[in-house]
């Protein structure tokens, strides 16, 4: 249930936003989550033109992405945000929110993900680690990939020990809010997609039966 | 869980539909599901005025229709369209798509309609077949009528074999997406509606009670 | 989600029951149902030991039936009892009971079956009769012919109007409770059934992964 | 899944709607629900200003108030209405409606709330009576004071034996639909309100990753 | 959802029961609850006879007993045990453990039950108390009498300030887990039963087709 | 949800299982699963007295220990069974079979489990590895360490490339199904036997009353 894409952003777009978050003004993690004493790390100010600018290339970028939309079936995608971690900092283990509280109301956040933008080559530590029971699953990506994973896990970014890790991370409602049938859903579309003509027209159209019903059951 | 309700439209209605039929653009069926060879139709550009036009009747129709609303719950119904099988056309055993890309978001399908336009002595063939594992169930109505099914089904038109079957679909999202629970929800209102005042006043509050709380529980 | 499957029955086993009918003493079809006063027909004393024979040449036919277990998922499959309707008989429409008190505890019918024993040819009317809303679809098997269909239905027996109805039924209970869940998985495993060593490894293995997830998901 | 809370009104604020309450129009409490014969009350014509006014006042004071907003998790509040119960006046058992039609949309009915108006020394029998299988739950509240209950219940107003009963009634959505989904999720966040920084960091963080799972899992 | 049934046990059977009660040895409660501090009451040695007896004769009671059956859908009923509690005893509030480890395997508590044997006059305090979020609501029975309420409640037996307080408690496996479907498929049935030849034949049968369906769907 | 247990068995039981595992007459693993393409490996006879022996020594072991018991919440165990993967050998991606045929019936697989016996130094290659998407979590335990996961997803065991990979796998069936379910009780178990005593006796039973639901609500 996790998904690795690279080159969700091109080389351009990581220029443009490198660029703005070198201008971008940072403030504490804490502020959107004040009791949460594990979280130290800067987020940008969303309210800046240069947080909102990224978040426009960042938000352009994964929804037009296909293996993001064929995988997480997203309805909404969250703004997403710069958050930058120097040395010492970290985020440690915690659930994300599940729901955050947008102007048009309230969004679930099923699919939470993290957009890689500063080179890995440049920070040691600031992993994202996914906790699966007692095993641990570490996560650091090219500039421009994106790993999207479930937002029922608890998961934490690593102390980061040198440099500085700059990156981007927002959370999409999914139309398929349970993630095995996501899953199970995502599966089918696969083997539809690839074996669509290959495959008898009857079989085709039995498929197609079952994905539209399994579809609309677990639609949420 | 089929419903063919007689008389949908008036005579006058059915009039003006036809004559709209006459004057309307047909185009060929795929273009609303390019990828699906077994659908050889003619399906009126929803562009046109003449469309939207037969659309309108024909909603108004059906919102307006007791039997319908009962029996589906509708929450929303899309516009139906006017559709043409000429000699040789059929659409070949399909799913309908789970959810519909409307203006206004994303409608999910639970039941699907047919609107009989055209007599069918004027036509051979062209029988509205619902698939329900290897047995096959056939519809032919008459002008006004309509048949209302659940789009979870397999189905089909067959083949026209000579004269030309004129018809409208439409799709509806129910405000009970279960399809049993659809149909035992509408039994116990029938069951209410006709032995209200019959039953014991104990009785007919006991059947509301279970009537509320299955809408409540079952509703999406 | 019918499913009338030929040849169940060999035909010397045709003989064999036919003969068994002839000896066996038939009831009051009232008897296992006291309030049902749609109810006239005659069913055979389940405790003779002809009833019990009848029971055990059918029960093993259906057993062995590949169609009818790929299709059902039958968990349990209790003992066919022979019924007899003669001229001015039927069954009016009526729920099979949920629940099926047997010696090892209560078995929950999710499937129907009928089982046709005599000649078609041989009596009119006495069709088995399935209420989908207020559409009726009516079967008449040839014998040794066996019609599977869902419990959940109102359905009933057409009055025989000349000759004399011999069939026997039965209810299991499947390990895939709900209709359309059943459908669905049939519906894949008819694909990977038929597809499998077409279509690629990668997707045969997909295919598995998502039947082996629905069938752990849905059975009760 | 009571929830009686106290002050939720001000002295001033239960003045106010007591003067309001006062000049206000009263019509049949049947015209909202023309076939409850059970019916015999009066209510405040929620058109007039006074009506609204009232309104006003008690939804803020509803809106406003954490008790109410942690236990029943509100999505929406329908505006809360007068009601005046003279002598030989009462509500029978019933349920109340599942879906209320409000200009933005049908809002389903999850919690039913009463909110005191009058003193209760002022006023013999109108109790606000619960139904819970052959127990009876009773309530009379001081002014200002507001029961919570399950909009599943049965519930009735006693007869008034003398005096008048003046309170105001209102309908939540929840965002937690189930009943008992919502108490356990009350119950996990009133643990981790109380006992948060008490705890280890470590199993505050494991009671964080619950209700946020849940919350996500049975919101509605 | 409770269910308060007078009788349940004859003049005679309460007798025999305080017979073995003054014979039976008493452990401490928390024997069977060795972590609960909030237990402060005594309980018959389970390996006695007299215990056997008793929990004998109250259990073919509650198995014959009509209005039990009815409400409670019982699958399974756990042997009753005596219980006393003397001054200053009592038994905070609690939950219920969700499985009772029996001889033949784990068995869900769905359904609680208090027999009472002891004169409500003979005893001070003592009352079963049932917590509905923050109301409370007492029962305190005639012997013989019998409260069934829904395990998933906290509850308490409140301090005996005088006297001695005699009384039996079981658990129920309920063929209906949850409770809300459990007094649904209660209510229609007693529609059912009341009304039943009073509704017409086709009404009968709609509702009947709603109650196999509903208990079918329900049942676990 | 994966759990990592070391020391499951003890250096004695890991030496008694190596004995036996020299001893044992491996056969082709896929006589078990005759149409998996994708299985190259050796799995011990199950029918000879070695495998019986190994199956007991390992089935014990699992039972005993406390942190399997915790997390897996297992109502039935498979016997652990041997295999042996030689150099070349491996284990393709497949899901598990979501139903063992047992002789006391079928036992659904909801958790999988390997029980790592050969020293990790003496093979390479040989990890067993989930898929998690498009992401892979790899797992090569010391001797008598277990690693449990959930039987809902894609895993495969690497080809091992030098040496022998000696280690034992099963199934449980456990009374929480669905993998997040299981996850959510786990956690609130720890913070109620970490934090117990430490917290308010009020919250304390909070905590249970959740649980207890929680555990009925989703047994199966």
């Amino acid at each position: 249930m996790f998904l690795l894409v690279r080159n969700v952003l091109t080389a351009a777009e990581i220029d443009q936003i490198r660029q703005l978050a070198r201008a971008i003004r940072f403030v504490d993690g804490r502020q959107s989550n004040p009791h949460n004493l594990a979280k130290k790390n800067l987020q940008a100010d969303p309210s800046t033109p240069e947080a909102v600018r990224a978040g426009q290339i960042a938000g352009t970028a994964i929804t037009r992405n296909d293996e993001i939309r064929n995988f997480a079936f997203p309805k909404r995608i969250a703004t997403p945000l710069l958050s930058r971690y120097e040395p010492g900092m970290n985020y440690g283990p915690h659930a994300d929110a599940p729901f955050l509280q947008l102007p048009n109301g309230p969004m679930r956040s099923d699919v939470s993900a993290t957009l890689f933008i500063g080179d890995p080559a440049s920070y040691e530590g600031g992993e994202l680690v996914i906790h699966l029971g007692n095993e641990r699953h570490a996560f650091k990506g090219e500039p421009g990939a994106m790993i999207v994973y479930p937002s029922t896990t608890l998961h934490e970014v690593a102390p980061v020990t040198s440099g500085e890790r700059i990156s981007m991370f927002t959370f999409m409602e999914s139309s398929i809010p349970n993630q095995l049938n996501r899953e199970l859903l995502y599966a089918l579309n696969e083997v539809s997609a690839l074996e669509g003509f290959n495959i008898s027209w009857e079989n085709r159209t039995r498929l197609q039966f079952v994905i539209a019903n399994l579809h609309r059951m677990w639609a949420g």
